[in-house]
């Protein structure tokens, strides 16, 4: 019987899992000059998506990014400018599965780290340009490894597969509905696939990019295989940069959360938002003090609410904005997506018009440019309410 | 001896050669109501971006695209809507090779056909979900059809191709360098195609998808294959629509016309305009009065030079604009991709101020709307120049 969510989140909790994200591609099929993985999707580079996919999630330990010795300091940078947890940067190979092999290295060989790592029972192997990776797939593929020692994600074929005689005509088409096209993520029994790796040759090292080949080969071990989403697609044109943006905006939150401050006037304006937004989407509103560790707030926090309208009457109110931005931080609230907050100022002064001075203008602009590091985009608003 | 593009072209021209382009699909991948090849995408739906694709090529006589019943009026209007010439509409099947067979069948079955079209030699095959195809890879599987009876596009496999045994585990998984993506367009011999199509099973009808597969096994011919570009995809799911959409971006040409009239002050800007473009962009810059029919003007429309800044004097020039739309419509600049044609109107007068009414707004929204269907993008720019 397959486990429920619950179950199946306390039995990887014990497991030790990590993962290899090999990121050393150099993007030739992009026709670009940066390597795909580091192109931007959105003002992020396309591997800090996957490695905070990984790092989302509490029960993996250990998150590998293996690169090209060129690229570790464009890695180092992007770690410390995301604030990127749990992750150690290796030196890839000149070959995907070279370098997938130092990857699992640093965990038992000293050589290629100075604090060994603990070796984890299940090691997830996963690319760095396939941002969208949910909890629900990664946990398959663990606990299918934990029972069958290798697991791998797949997907329907889209085009027919063939192929070709020494000619260049065709020479058979295969069956659509027989075969798979085998993604990522994968996980194994970390001592089967380090094995697989140990007893492989050379010429699978240099030629060969299937890591289920070589458990299936060298281990006699025959993945688990399990049906993925569409999003797991592989980022390797240049079109799917512009894919990888819509699947973000596809993904964005249709709830808000409407927030103002307890004076009348202003919580008036929040209730005339939620009654004209409702209609369109799921809206809350809530009139608190943010100074206050509201429960409330919490809870919207700890829920599904992703995206937050803040009303105040007080211009450029930047400190209560850092302390919703650092509640958002604190909650559970995933930040693979983008959660939107919309800064109103209301003006209900008698005065007739009011000046923006460029000072606070830029002070708002730098608060933006900080926060969205963090995957919060925020847009501000100036309106006149009399 | 590969013959060269000319004299392929003048071996085509005398090939009778026609379209069956199937477009019954009910995209149920793509997640939403509407077929993907009715998607818009930069406002205009897919097939029509399909069928621009092929009428746009003089050697193609007949385009016939085949929809599902429920879609024939949209399709109809869809035709009329963007002008498309040589296109009829026929009724799909309840399968893509029910529907190709109905598309072949106009050619040779009275009943399908209010007047039967002419037997091409070389019938190409090509999915309405695959925008941007373009005549290189056309007359090369033409030309390879001719030859060997059928021809198709391939492509590299993205991801390794793996066959599942009972159990859902890994049976094997196929050395990645030997196989092929299937991809479109294919051409085949009109009577190879449409006797495999006689001949074939229910079964194949039902559940088969690859057309070289039926010519291979009903009429033992092997069809030669041809490598493809990397546009040549399939829209399959949502975020293909944002990568189409990319490709149209990317596609737009980088070379620009600045077009003024003899005016000596503005002429001078259209000079200023070239000087500081050219470090961005390929630029040239003509002056000259578009109501004569301008040598020049006529071999830059026979080139390479897709977009326009137009820059005149006098408000709102409506009619020189519509000259310009006209040539431009007549000319060979294959409007596959939009063409963008800006249009500075340039205040020279000493009046220190001037207002735009919100007639001559509407006017000129108007016709812009309209010439977006002919696939020119026109913007307008107002400039006090003293």
């Amino acid at each position: 019987m397959e486990p429920s969510g619950g179950s199946r989140d306390a039995r990887l909790a014990v497991t030790p899992v990590a993962a290899v994200l090999p990121a050393g591609g150099s993007g030739e099929r992009l026709g670009g000059a940066t390597p795909k993985q580091f192109c931007a999707v959105q003002g992020r580079p396309l591997v800090s998506y996957a490695v905070r996919a990984m790092e989302r999630i509490s029960w993996i330990s250990d998150i590998i990014v293996v690169v090209s010795p060129e690229n570790i300091e464009t890695m180092k940078s992007i770690i410390e400018q995301y604030g990127h947890k749990r992750v150690m940067i290796v030196k890839g190979g000149i070959t995907r599965h070279r370098s997938i092999f130092n990857g699992l290295k640093v965990f038992v060989e000293n050589e290629f780290s100075n604090h060994l790592l603990q070796k984890p029972e299940v090691v997830i192997i996963h690319d760095a340009v396939r941002p969208f990776v949910e909890e629900d797939i990664l946990s398959k593929v663990v606990m299918a490894a934990k029972e069958h020692g290798a697991a791998g994600a797949i997907r329907p074929l889209v085009s027919t597969v063939i192929a070709s005689a020494a000619d260049g005509c065709l020479d058979h088409s295969l069956e659509r509905a027989r075969y798979r096209a085998s993604e990522m993520p994968q996980a194994f029994l970390f001592d089967t696939i380090y094995e697989a790796y140990q007893q492989c040759t050379d010429y699978d090292l240099d030629y060969g990019t299937e890591c289920l080949h070589l458990a299936l080969k060298y281990c006699n071990t025959s993945a688990k295989l399990v049906e993925g989403t569409a999003d797991l697609w592989k980022v390797t044109y240049k079109r799917d940069l512009y894919a990888a943006e819509s699947i973000i905006k596809d993904n964005l939150s249709q709830q808000v959360c409407v927030i103002t401050n307890v004076k009348e006037a202003v919580a008036q304006v929040g209730f005339l938002l939620q009654e004209s937004l409702k209609s369109q989407i799921k809206v809350e509103a809530v009139s608190i003090s943010l100074s206050k560790n509201d429960s409330h707030l919490q809870n919207i926090f700890s829920g599904q609410c992703y995206n937050f309208i803040c009303v105040n009457d007080r211009k450029y109110a930047i400190q209560e904005t850092q302390q919703l931005v650092d509640m958002l931080e604190k909650s559970s609230i995933p930040l693979l997506y983008p959660v939107v907050l919309i800064l109103v100022h209301l003006d209900i002064s008698e005065n007739i018009s009011f000046s923006i001075g460029m000072e606070e203008l830029t002070r708002i602009k730098k608060f933006a440019r900080e926060v969205k590091k963090k995957n919060i985009l925020v847009y501000g608003l100036l309106i006149q309410y009399k």
